[in-house]
């Protein structure tokens, strides 16, 4: 790996770099124009002209990634050899910490009928209060399973964690979320031969949840998956020597921050909150990532016209971040989600760099077309973190 | 490694190819255009429109790299999996010819104060005769230590070569050049358990040759750095069934190209000696690589307007070269080094290729901008020998 060669040649100095991650920003055209393109984004089409633009990809060529491996890439980790379950991301995201012992699982409150078959994998979105009713519920009545404490965590809407704390628990097993309504929620099954008492337990359990949500419809069942325990990854304290800082309002990408080591900084919901957590955190810090999750959600939603409205609010901001002065600033997204496909997808992010060390590319405006006549080139996610590295003038030469 | 398919593909036939490397040539703007943009070429000009242009990248994204690195790469050696040490280069570059049981290191004279202060790392670039001078001084004094021959060899201005011949000599010891000036000369560090007799005798030698340098200001210490044994690497005629020569005015490169089996062809100092050189051997090989080192010089000096005329003075010459008719012709470099930044750089380098087989990209003009546009985009540089070979019907189908 290329990166392995980066560890020898970080080096200090008090330069500030600003990673911008507007959450699922590429799309495809709808009558012609790409969300970004139909979006009025007057401070990023300057921005385009005076940085060095390129497409990043997160994973290869084709492939679709999840916003684990997606930020994981962005943040300079190979993506396929640290897998990160699911769960993991939600348990971190509400502020626990885990033991490396302990396993996690991503849930889904969701209604199946009296067969077992799904029919609303997210249970109509329950509110979050709900959820909190049910996770209680659950946790009253099934504090544990044999000699395996259970612990049932609200996440947002349909969304909880599951945690799993005891001895011999072990990776390696199959969700139980079909990922598919009309189908029958799965047995989890043990992927390796570790696994098998601790798929039983999760078979269990499900087994016990059903029981006490029995007739709380919509929300009579949890689905699970990403059932897995934290893996260690080397910090970016570690790994890049920079002090770093996480400005994001939904829990999965704060836990992913602070499995890289960032600090998380409190911010409120709006994209305004967001910049004022900046602002205030500016002096503390070396390196911050700031995620906007909205452009994602539409995008997913299929919602065109209120996916480019968010494009067009996170570019009155830019000049504010601009008057911060950050030497490095750099505005990308860490997959595309284009609303036409209501989904994530395998085309590259557009990506822009602005430093007094880059090369401007002259071009006429920031989408995602534009970037493909940018002098970054088609590159690997994974080497972004070099390139704003490189342009902080934090990487010393490699060889003589 | 894609590179290790090309081996059965290579075919014979009576091409040649010229690869011309710029050194240095990527630049940024200053007054909004680079060095390539503010030079007047109309012969580069006129071949970026009827070749295929990109831009190649010695390492990867935001990695900088060194002289030795980058022409590997460029040579179609991984420059991560070969890595050549500075004192090796320097040692071949002056026609040493190395055993693989010898050392060598890159020497700086150097100017140290009374408590070992290093005030100039290049003793005020000193004339090559004096360096000449001190380094038969420095022979006559020092011979050898205990049962290790000891040979100082003069290379230009403040820079020399020192090679060791003994038993047991051992690579893995740090550099004693502190690489800033204000620090003392350093301590060399054995890296391995191997090493720790070799660093005392590096430590002794630094020792000895402060006594004998004692007064001599500004040349009053010598500051070792890349201290290492030669590696095997495979020579063009092995790897690419190319019979090259190398045409090159400064030690290193010519150094560098003799380390993949390249005959080094005499040559004066100017550009036009080189195109003579290129000339009078056209008959004789297969394939040339000839470079011009002041652009490189002259950037790192920040000499922007020296560094244009450097780059209009190759474009005179083109014509000449285009006038042999070689089959394929390649003009880049190894890297960038852009006068707004004093020393090589991160970004790509622009990369033109003309033969009668490349599809004409109908570029306006040469410069690292053009080049973005152009069909062989951004690429690794060690894929560059390949598309030579491929231009030049080197290269045989791979697979049915």
């Amino acid at each position: 790996m290329k990166n392995s060669i980066l560890k020898d040649l970080i080096q200090k100095n008090n330069s500030k770099i600003v990673l911008l991650v507007i959450d699922g920003l590429g799309g495809l055209p709808i009558k012609g124009k790409t969300e970004l393109e139909a979006a009025k984004t007057p401070n990023l089409d300057r921005l385009a002209s005076i940085g060095s633009c390129g497409l990043s990809e997160a994973v290869a060529s084709g492939i679709t990634p999840g916003s684990g491996p997606a930020h994981l890439s962005l943040f300079g980790y190979d993506p396929i050899k640290y897998l990160i379950g699911r769960g993991v991301l939600e348990a971190l995201g509400i502020g626990l910490k885990l033991e490396s012992t302990e396993l996690a699982a991503r849930g889904n409150f969701a209604q199946m009928d009296k067969k077992g078959i799904i029919l609303d994998r997210r249970a109509g979105r329950i509110s979050t209060e709900r959820n909190k009713e049910l996770c209680d519920l659950l946790q009253k009545k099934i504090p544990s399973l044999g000699d395996i404490k259970v612990f049932f965590k609200p996440v947002k809407e349909h969304r909880c964690a599951l945690l799993l704390k005891g001895k011999d628990l072990a990776e390696g097993i199959s969700d139980t979320d079909p990922q598919k309504e009309g189908e029958k929620i799965k047995e989890a099954i043990p992927l390796t031969k570790e696994a098998t008492q601790t798929a039983n337990s999760i078979n269990k359990l499900t087994k016990k949840i059903n029981e006490v949500l029995k007739g709380k419809i919509p929300a009579n069942t949890i689905l699970l998956r990403g059932i897995a325990k934290i893996p260690h990854l080397p910090s970016f304290q570690e790994k890049y020597l920079l002090h770093s800082a996480c400005i994001a309002t939904y829990p999965m990408y704060r836990g992913l921050a602070r499995l890289v080591g960032m600090d998380i900084l409190s911010t409120g919901e709006r994209i305004k909150d967001e910049i004022k957590a900046l602002k205030e955190n500016f002096q503390n810090y070396d390196f911050f990532y700031i995620h906007i999750k909205k452009s994602d959600s539409f995008g997913e939603d299929g919602a065109f016209e209120k996916k480019v409205s968010i494009v067009e609010e996170v570019d009155t901001f830019i000049p504010e971040i601009e008057a911060l002065k950050p030497d490095v600033f750099v505005v990308t997204a860490d997959h595309s989600t284009p609303s036409l496909l209501k989904s994530h997808s395998w085309h590259p992010s557009p990506f822009l760099l602005i430093s007094k060390n880059c090369l401007p590319d002259n071009l006429p405006c920031f989408s995602e077309r534009a970037c493909c006549q940018g002098s970054l080139g088609k590159f690997p996610a994974t080497e972004a973190m070099a390139l704003m590295l490189a342009n902080a003038l934090r990487l010393k030469k490699f060889g003589a």
